[in-house]
């Protein structure tokens, strides 16, 4: 159930014996010349609402904007610095703890993402750790990348190999030929030549990446293998929300 | 076109002659016995998308958590603090107009966003009013709230009159029934009590208005409604935002 | 009586039974060739000394300094941006609600400074909102602009009609000039144009409003309208105030 | 001259080589069982506007809410927290260098306000030493304390010796004395014990000092003593002002 | 060469060729019943002061406080929140910039601290990324944990296998005991059960870890352990700084 | 005993009736031809390891970093912004405090931090004086700095007199001389001039003070000076501290 659906007192009777919730979070960044810019919020989306449809657990509304200032050379890419990330975790994940949800589940499709949200919950915790009183929710918040289940991999391996590529890669790309067909890019482009150095910020990235893809084959990308990948990494979020759950 | 579905390619060429954005803001609230939580953020998206179509302009990723703090006591209710929404908007704002973006079009659903996104954009301008340099794009940024169009308001008037209330407003939930039909929610409610007096923080508005509404009769939402409400909604945004295009 | 001119023994005897204050509240900004800096300082600190000798409540240090990004083209014009105002407003009601005070009644002289303070209004509600423990204090807060009651702007009309214009007002200086009558500056200049375009930052103001006015035939300005203005604000104010101290 | 009472066309004019300012800064905090409120604030005040007689150079808008944390315990105070006091400071010295003015003098009131504001000239510097780029006004911030010149504190020996205390001085409230002749208190109390022991925190305070006065005699004040310490002062900043203004 | 015994003329001198600096940076928290407060900072300290002897380039101030919220149940642990941690990196790096360094390899002792301090790289090249103009010093930050070279592993593995554990490891005790033979400290303590499960807060951490340990049979730490491991992290840190200096 | 090589049961232990704790704080800066950049750092670690020799105190890790942006002009210069060493300190202090240190005894090397760090007190103390409630630790911040003591500076004044200077005097390289025998630095220089005039920033600065001294012949220093300094300091440290520990 997507939250956005729901009413408050759908919440409400949920949160009975349900303290958990999957927050979607990704970003608004380009994928090369035939990726979307919403593949990283898309990915997550469609897979924590196939997770979701198993577990009977709520999904957040999907955090679409990232921490992508290296993509920030090409036009129409949006990023947050990484304080004003932190922010928005902090606020969301405490206006929900308020109320009684405890369990965080960020389903992330941003590898550029890690980092920060893993330091928002290190400065939510902190803010408890630093005070000595009591008032203060019981939280735990939990980031879990939509294609690093195993199974993900395997089917990425197994489809692409080497040519998957570490950014616009076929899979991600994939999964959103599966959620929206009619949105499927028809672009010309040469294979990816592997990443070649490393890149700081949007300009060496440009420079470096001139189409934007990172050693990826993106045009190898089909929606079937969307659904596959679709299928393998739900299962891994029901596995996992789950034992994040049973945790005592 | 939704940014979220384009390649930045087709970003760069859009670029050539069309510096505007649309943005929907919205927000993650309770929205009474039958609304529902994404009422504020689905409203404004899907009335962006219909002005897109005929304006040909981009809509960028909605902005789908807002200033909520007086809606905290309802479970599922998320805020972000003023100060974490101006900097959403504000790194938001200068990520597209690194690249050429220059008039940013806000397309609102929830008064409570109104003064902390107006109060975002003097941060933007400050930050340049207060430097002398160079450097520094010409941003201009425009908030409208869909439901304030004077030909939406007439239909509000006509259907509802005084009992469409001020939140989970009639007319509101229309726009939700007709964009997700298939998440009608029948609930049975009284009519409700006018505004009894003003509130302020979250344990306030509870306390006034216990099951969410503020002087609406939200069960008097049809889809039918929604449609028209779209219709005149997306026709003021398509003249606001060529006017505003258009100002010197 | 101003709290500036008040000893704690006298506060604290005042705070049985009267929770509330009157804090002015304006900007040090640019009013065309013949207003003064200090304008929309000095309106609302007259009007709220005026309204508290009805009252008998307490007028709290008029915050002179307000957001006023847009006027920085000019020199002598001093802006804070919206996140700075907005600490200064919340730790100033912090702090009077830390020993007792409930209710903060904000006299605006400056429409530039309307987000911003409702911002931090919500700023401040959000901190309470968020938590869940005790120990916060109940704070109300409220913001009324001077030159907005009904009996001002009938005045305003009936005096100046459309060339009272909306920056360096006929009326607001006419206020200044009956507070102080040795401070008349007079200055030619010709009828101003009506506001020709929306602005944004303070370069686009200065270019579209060479010598800052906006609209308003400033030179119509007596001391004598001054004197109705002050006493018809000050009308409102009492009533307004009376009615936000009454709310249940 | 204050900037208050002044136009910007005044300004203007005034700024061909004059470059500097002066702002009175102070608090509104306690002082004893006959201080004003005010105090510190218009000390500060009243000796730079007769400085500025002899000067002819402009005085901004006191700041007069300062950092009084210590203060806080007793009803009226008014207390900015550091961080939002250097914030303050910063944007109304970056407003002005904006146009021109380049050395800024601070005249204080408040013991409290002196670590803070000198905080608050390092973090304008620092944000000009780590930049390398061009573009940035050549500021001078100067914080100079009224009761501080030499001929300042004979005169308060001659007159009180030990029993002028370090709060709620009789010199202090002798000048809002001189000042405010019709708001002189009449309130009888004892000789004040010598400051006992070092305070932290306002329950600190307020717990050794429980009338608000440190080891002052207070009801020695008189105007007349008033008069003589704002000559003395006044005269002090004339030359210090001078000297900072022909430093090379 | 620590920077801290340089003059600036040998660091003027020494910027000719070489834009490079180590930066070692840790933590100050408890490390079991054997382990120093210190060891975290030491550890990298002691390596990079090591593998400098063989670069010949310059080792900053050991960053000796860190990110280390999950250990505040126990007294003596310190830790700066994650966006204080940000602030540190962020102004020590600008301020190195500032006069021609370039790449910024922080070795480190923490992995408490790996997620902030990649979030405060991002903030940095965040800064530049969102401006357009130049004036930006082109900087390069990399982190390595001087546990996580393969030949450190390695060496952990063949001395304590499994009993290493995850905190308080045989291994960084080890390495301080080499470094402050003076300061071994004999402790009776068992065994240490695996890890058990997840923590999130300080007192999660506690609860779960009572005397701190996590995993590690600490009592397996001898100095000469220690000695191979800094040998063999040296060489790692050499080959890793070196190659991050050829980078194009 | 330095925290940083004590284990957690060890400060446990010595937290019965021993709540206070020694921090030194210095920076990281230019001290001239033949000053070292840890100058400011070195000189209050030695003197607060050689007096908690008698106190039988604990010595908290060093903040090393200050607040020296005017040095930033000198390369290897570092310098946090006053906000961002308040942060250190605020979180450093509550961190300590949350377990049980109540009295934090700052011993400073750097004049440029005695504003900064003073203020950071305040935040801390201000957090507390706004709220209301219970829980919050009771702490008290006191800043000393090692070379301002009586019996040092008469030391200092026999043996250098007005030649000792501001920056880089001949008294703070004995020190480290004294520390660090095997990086005493032999470099020719003139006598410095007298300090000729004020400065503000960091170009300021070395355009006034080209090789970073301020009055200073430096050349004059001997360990055998740093050894009596350190002696000197460290007991008036001994005499402080007695008496900080020793408030009702």
């Amino acid at each position: 159930m997507r939250l956005q659906l729901m009413t408050w007192m759908e919440v409400e009777a949920h949160l009975n014996g349900n303290r958990g919730i999957i927050i979607p979070i990704g970003s608004t960044e380009q994928h090369g010349p035939n990726g979307l810019f919403g593949t990283d919020a898309i990915c997550p989306e469609v897979i924590a609402d196939r997770a979701a449809e198993t577990l009977g657990c709520i999904v957040g509304p999907t955090i679409s904007i990232g921490m992508a200032q290296h993509h920030l050379a090409f036009p129409g890419s949006i990023a947050l610095r990484p304080s004003t990330l932190m922010a928005v975790v902090r606020d969301s994940v405490l206006s929900l703890a308020r109320n009684g949800f405890e369990r965080f589940y960020f389903l992330n499709g941003h590898g550029g993402n890690i980092a920060t949200v893993s330091a928002a919950f290190s400065e939510i915790y902190a803010e408890k750790s630093l005070a000595v009183g009591p008032n203060q929710p019981h939280v735990r918040c939990k980031l879990a990348n939509w294609f690093a289940f195993p199974a993900v991999k395997e089917i990425s391996k197994e489809l692409y190999g080497d040519r998957d590529g570490s950014h616009a890669t076929a899979s991600e790309i994939s999964v959103t030929q599966y959620a929206y067909p009619e949105h499927i890019k028809k672009v010309d482009m040469d294979p990816a030549p592997p990443r070649p150095r490393p890149f700081y910020d949007a300009e060496d990235y440009r420079l470096i990446h001139p189409d934007g893809r990172i050693g990826a084959d993106s045009f190898l990308a089909t929606p079937e293998a969307g659904a596959r990948l679709v299928e393998a990494s739900a299962a891994g979020v029901v596995e996992d929300y789950r034992s994040f759950m049973a945790e005592a």
